[in-house]
Formats: C-alpha cells, sequence, structure tokens
C-alpha cells in the first residue's frame, strides 16, 4: 500500500520573450513557464504535472497548486489512482477554493496541474504511457473518470458510454492504423510567430515544408498589411495545396473580427483562430456565419466543459482547440471529446507552450483509437521549442507525431531544467539578475 | 502632485463558518474573507478596496492584488485619478497576468481589488461618495471609464453616450425622489440561509418584516422536501403580497434545475436564482423558457462583462446580479449597467459577503439617477452582517439602504478588524489557533 508522502511545486520559467518565440498580436513578451507538481511517494512511483503560464502570476499557480495537492498527503495511492473521478471530485469540491473561479482561472490551471500528476502517476504505476491507459479503459471507466457536471441537456452518462462502446471493438484496428501512418498528424506553429522577420519566416516555413508538414499556422492581428504581405509570403513557399491557418489571439471585437479576416480570405485559410474573447459563444457563432468557408476555431482559453457545450451547442467553432493543462485534466477533457464526438467537430488539441505537446500526443490517440475513429480535419499543433527539456520528449517525423513509448503522461521536466529555469531561484535567473538587476522582479 | 508611495494588501478573514452565516447547497463552510487593498500617498489621500473570497485561497487574491498594484507605485495621483479608463486599461494590458483569465479567476478578482481602491481615492480627492463622483461625471466621462471592449457587436461607445445624455437632464429629480423615498430599495437575504433551523427563520423573517422588508430570499437545492417545508414556512409568515426569491447557488444540471423550481412554483417565487453553472449562457436561456413566469436571476458568479453580454443577447435573464468585487470594478461594472439598460433588464446586484453592501449602494443610486430611472423588479440585495466592522457602514432602514454621504466608496475596514481578523496572524486566529491547532492551517 503505497502512500502519497508528499510533493514539491516547482516555478519554473523559461526566457522565451528574449527571442520572440511566441509572440502574437495579444501576448508579445511571454515567458513560457509551467507550474511543475512532482507527487512523491513511499516507494520508487511519482507523478508529474503542470499547467502553463507565460510569466508573471506563475507562483501563483505553484501555490494554488499547492492547496489544491494538500489534501492528497498521507493518502493511499491506489485509492487514489484506482478512481480517478472520485479523487478529481474529491479536490474539485473545495467550495472555499471553488469561490475562486468557479472553476476557472488560477484554482482551475492549479487544478490541472495536480490532476495531470496523478494521470501521470497512474500511467507509471501501470507501466503503460497514458494513452495506453486510455484506451484499455472501459467505457464505463472512462465515463466515471469525466466529469459530466452540467452537461446532462446535451450528454447524459448512457450517451456516453453508448458512443465509447461503439468504438470499442476497433481499437485494436485503429491502433495499427495509426502506427503504420507513423503517428497522429500535426502542425506547425514555429515558422509564424509576429516578432519574426520575412527571412526567418520564409525559411522556416521551407524547412517545416521539407519535414512533411503541410499545415502551417501565421498569427495575424496587428496590422492588416502586415498580414498580408505575410501571408503572401506563406503561399508563395507552400503553394495552395498545403492548408494555411491563421491565429488573431482575440484581439478583435466581434465586428472588426469578420472585417479583417474577410479581407483575408483571399489567402483561403482553413480557419481563424480566436478571432474574440475565448468567452464569447456567441460571437464566435456570429463570425462563423459570417465567414464560412473560413472555418472558427478556438479553445486554447477554453476555461472548462461548460464553455464548450456551449460552443457545440450554438455551432460556434468548426476545430476545438482544448488546452491539456487549462481544462482540469483528463478528468474533464474526456467530457469535452465526448461532447465534439456528439455534435461532429473536430478536436485540434492546442499545444506549444512548456509541454503541452508532449501532453497532447497522448490525448489525440486516444480520441482516434477509442472515440472518432477519424482524421478528417484533425491536426494537433506542434511547436518546435522546450522540448528538449523534458525526460520523454515529443518525436515528430514527416508531420507526424509517433506514439509515445515511455510510461506516463511524459510530463517529466529534466531535473537539470528545473534546476537552472526555477524562479527566481535557479541559476539561469540568478545568472540573468546580477547582469540586469530588473529581470529577476519582474 | 501628489504620489503613490506604496499599497498594502492583507489577507482578512472572518470566522463566519462557526455560525452557519452564508451556507447554502453549495457553500456550506464559508469564512467570508477580503483581500483588502490600501493605497497609500505622500499626503492624507488614501485608497481602500477589496474583492471577497469565503476563505481559503484569499491569499492567491492578496498576492495577485499585490502584483496588479505594483506598477502604481510611484506614479502621479492626479494622472492615475483623472482618467481611470485609461489606468485600468493599463493594469489590465499586462498579458501574461491576462494569461490566468483571462479576464476571470484570481487575477481579475485582485483587479477589481486595486481597481475598486483607485475609485475610491478618486471620490476621496474629490470630497463626495463614488455614487455623487459617478452621477457627476459626464456621459462622455462615463464612456471613456467604461471598458467596452469585445462589446462593440451589442453596445458602441455612441450608444452608450447616447443612452446616458437622454438620462442626463433628469439627474436632480431623480435623486431628489429617492431620498424622498429614504433610498434605494433593498432585499433581505439573512433569513434564509440553509444552515439556519425552522425556528430561527420564521423568527429573522417576521423581524425583517417588522423592518420594512417586502422581498426575502431563502436558499433551495439541498432536498426538495425540505425546500417545501422552508418555503410554505416563509409563505406563512410573509404572506402571498410580499416577494419570495429562491436560491440554489450552482447545484443543478438543466433540466434538474427545471424540474426543481416546477416543483416549488407552487410558492410564487419572483425568481430562482443561480440555477445552474454561472457560465452557462444557454442553460440558463433554457431553464428561463421552461420556469416562466418564475424569473431567472444570476450574476454574483458572473466572471466578466462578455458572459453578460451574452446573458442579455440569449435572453437568458430577467435579473442582473452584478457582483462589485469580482467584475474589475467600476470600470466593467458601467458596461454591464449600460448593456442592462439597453436590453431592458433590470440590475438588482449581488451583495452580502464583505462589504458588498457597502460598494453596491453607491452603485444603485447610480443606476436610478444616471441611466435607468426605473425601480421597477428593482432590489438591491441585502445582509445583515459583518458590516460593524467597517468605517462607514451601509444605513438600511425600512427596507431601503440610505445614501451614504461619506467621501469615498464605503470601503474602509475598521483598522482594529483587520488588525484582529488578519489571517493568519491576527490575534482572532493566534488565539483560535492556540485552542484549536488545525483551524490556523485550513
Amino acid at each position: 500500500m503505497p502512500t502519497i508522502t508528499g510533493f514539491r511545486v516547482h516555478d519554473v520559467r523559461f526566457p522565451t520573450s528574449l527571442d520572440a518565440d511566441g509572440s502574437d498580436a495579444m501576448n508579445k513578451d511571454g515567458d513560457y513557464s509551467a507550474a511543475y507538481v512532482v507527487l512523491e511517494t513511499d516507494d520508487a512511483l511519482r507523478g508529474f504535472g503542470f499547467t502553463f503560464t507565460i510569466g508573471r502570476g506563475n507562483d501563483l499557480c505553484v501555490e494554488a497548486a499547492r492547496q489544491r495537492a494538500l489534501p492528497l498527503v498521507g493518502r493511499d495511492v491506489d485509492e487514489l489512482l484506482d478512481d480517478l473521478g472520485a479523487t478529481y471530485r474529491e479536490l474539485a469540491s473545495d467550495t472555499q477554493l471553488r469561490w475562486l473561479g468557479p472553476e476557472k482561472g488560477v484554482v482551475h490551471l492549479a487544478m490541472a496541474a495536480v490532476m495531470n500528476a496523478l494521470w501521470d502517476m497512474a500511467a507509471r504505476r501501470a507501466g503503460v504511457p497514458l494513452w495506453r491507459l486510455l484506451v484499455e479503459m472501459s467505457p464505463e471507466q472512462l465515463v466515471d473518470a469525466a466529469d459530466l457536471r452540467y452537461l446532462s441537456d446535451v450528454l447524459t452518462r448512457d450517451e456516453a458510454i453508448t458512443m465509447l462502446s461503439a468504438a470499442a471493438p476497433r481499437r485494436r484496428e485503429r491502433l495499427d492504423d495509426l502506427r503504420a501512418r507513423g503517428g497522429y498528424p500535426c502542425y506547425t506553429t514555429s515558422a509564424g510567430w509576429l516578432g519574426y522577420s520575412d527571412d526567418r519566416l520564409r525559411s522556416l516555413l521551407r524547412t517545416a515544408m521539407d519535414e512533411g508538414h503541410r499545415h502551417f499556422k501565421l498569427k495575424v492581428g496587428a496590422d492588416l498589411d502586415e498580414d498580408r504581405r505575410r501571408l503572401r509570403i506563406a503561399r508563395e513557399v507552400i503553394g495552395w495545396d498545403a492548408h494555411l491557418m491563421i491565429d488573431a489571439n482575440q484581439v478583435w471585437d466581434v465586428p472588426q473580427a469578420i472585417e479583417w479576416v474577410t479581407a483575408l480570405s483571399e489567402f483561403r485559410p482553413l480557419w481563424i483562430e480566436e478571432p474574440t474573447s475565448p468567452d464569447d459563444v456567441l460571437g464566435h457563432a456570429a463570425i462563423r456565419r459570417a465567414v464560412a468557408p473560413i472555418g472558427v476555431a478556438t479553445g486554447e482559453h477554453g476555461m472548462n466543459r461548460v464553455l464548450f457545450k456551449q460552443m457545440f451547442q450554438a455551432e460556434a467553432i468548426d476545430f476545438c482547440q482544448l488546452d491539456s493543462a487549462r481544462l482540469a485534466s483528463v478528468n474533464e477533457i474526456l467530457s469535452v471529446y465526448l461532447m465534439a464526438h456528439k455534435f461532429g467537430v473536430p478536436v485540434c488539441p492546442h499545444a506549444g507552450g512548456v509541454g503541452l505537446c508532449e501532453l497532447v500526443q497522448h490525448l489525440s490517440v486516444f480520441d482516434y483509437v477509442a472515440l472518432s475513429g477519424s482524421l478528417d480535419n484533425r491536426v494537433t499543433e506542434y511547436v518546435d521549442h522546450l522540448h528538449e527539456h523534458f525526460v520523454d520528449p515529443v518525436v515528430v517525423a514527416r508531420g507526424h507525431y509517433r506514439l509515445p513509448a515511455a510510461p506516463g503522461y511524459s510530463a517529466e521536466l529534466r531535473k537539470e531544467s528545473v534546476e537552472r529555469y526555477r524562479f527566481p531561484d535557479g541559476a539561469y535567473w540568478l545568472e540573468r539578475a546580477a547582469m540586469e538587476p530588473l529581470a529577476a522582479t519582474r
């Protein structure tokens, strides 16, 4: 009977702002960061999880994760992991912390970090990668783990079981199929950050084409003429058979979004991502009606399953970009996948940041093998940075995520990376503070 | 040229859970708390503001408020206060903190606390109560202060100015009218907490009737038979001419809400409050269609103006219960009032907690005098506890909030109260920790 003996939560920040990695029309100076949870037991088993932020305020998530994790200490590991639905509901039932959301913002990000660590631990305990843990669960087990609260007007427990049961007989065949394809298809955002020069854009797109990518995303929304110039360059490099997506990172009001996207329609984008406030279900629906056949995509800031429920009900989106570290881990993510399947909306998870690619590769495999069985209009985001800090980094080849093989949720950071980039006392930040006294207090 | 020289943020927690004050079907054990901001200048002028929480996690809001307030230090007071719209937009433009919401949860509550303190300071500088500061601002000044971002599909700047200008000539007459009525009408929640016994319920309702109240709210949603019994008692005491409201504090899914409220319809409630997730715009709309003529009310957990915009667009609510410490202060509250007026939805602000009554009395006066000019279906919540901790507490007589007269936003806590209830090092919490070692670490 192993027991949770304690945990550590680290404030890890990478200085991505120095290089304009991750720059877009809303977020110009992000230092990609993780509130990183390590759950410890009295044997060798551990669990690693995190939520992702872009710098300041990562300490708030760290402290919230500490408060979320506290009730786990002293608990029996098997009891916690054998029913991760019950464990999730217990942590979520802290009504004092709930008041600070509810189910959104810092306390929800912290819930994601802690539950991600528990799912990682469960997969490690089973000796399998998380995707395999999921595709080996029965429909009933999956639905017991899913957070269906507030969803029964669109999805009942019985419907969820029926959908998963329908897919169950074909799980093995689909898994073989994914392996034969070389993994799960992805697209790249690495080329398209706003802060990059035209030459860098051109050369990154060429490299990505050579690597086998056929989906490319560019940031837009700061300046219309600039957007036209960059999209023209992109089409010159990738041609018209490859897919081009554009991402405005929430900078527009609804009427402005419609106007701007219409002005860019000649470049035939597959989707416009985050055209306006991520909370604006009806706004996304209005934009979608106005800019069709250009699709509408959102979700990286989708705060919880109730928001996604409404996005589906209102027919507001063509692509669901759920975030693996903003939704409250697999428990809530399962619910969003189930609703998306019922409504026929493809899920293309948000990734990038710190370790989001490492997480979402597991989720995409689950979706294909155990639920949707379709790759139509499905590509998972891929951004090529910060993977070197992970013990089990993603492997992307020819535009596909290879199926991860190591036990767990691929969430473990390298110890040297945590030591070096821990804020504010890691070696990197101490060195920088010595050179540049203001950096450490930002 | 006074300057902001510094600030303090206190974690103040009152042990309300000991007495079941504030108990409802969702929140059984709240310790009403405030993340309390004191802005200091190099002259006598200060600003007081807070956000409200129910205990654990109040420290997260305190730390977030510190980070929000940091950019104010060293700044010219007049420059900050002469254009509170610009000041708000500057604080909101921190995209690293924005990532943690955006515009919701802990970072948004912290924004409310800091901006509340700045509005308090602005009213003190002018030597008037906040409501007077607002009703003496021109339509253009009010709209410049309002946060209209993401709202232009339902409310343009010009429309907002037109609405306020239409009301401007009648401001003086309406103010006289409010004074003649004895203030702004309120209703009481003090009687109806779930944890109270039937005898206590009955006697509290009788007292409130005697005090002149004609609107009474009861918590429901834990047990249908219990609800029936308590509503029967309430109708026995208050009769059928007085208004009875019920509040479920988000415990139901949409279908369950419809079923439960229908089962209670014989008691003819004026409204059902928070029937389901506060994020569920379409769910509230469905409930509203199903339970009419019982009205639907929500808003105390309404996270931001974009949520309220959709509540109005979807015709989801009959009563808008915005929260003065959850929305990002007057800047965002103005926008919600303006939209509510355009859509013809009465605003009945949420109050209670710590100091929410003190704040909302100002907002209600503003609404009547400078915008709606109507009291139809408008009552502001009133809960009779914790007022003794305020320097300038509300005065409620014969079911009306008297117009506050002292300069400011009535947000200043008594120094002794802060000292005694500061967590975990105030005298109260130290004493309790000595008696009951676990309490201090909750």
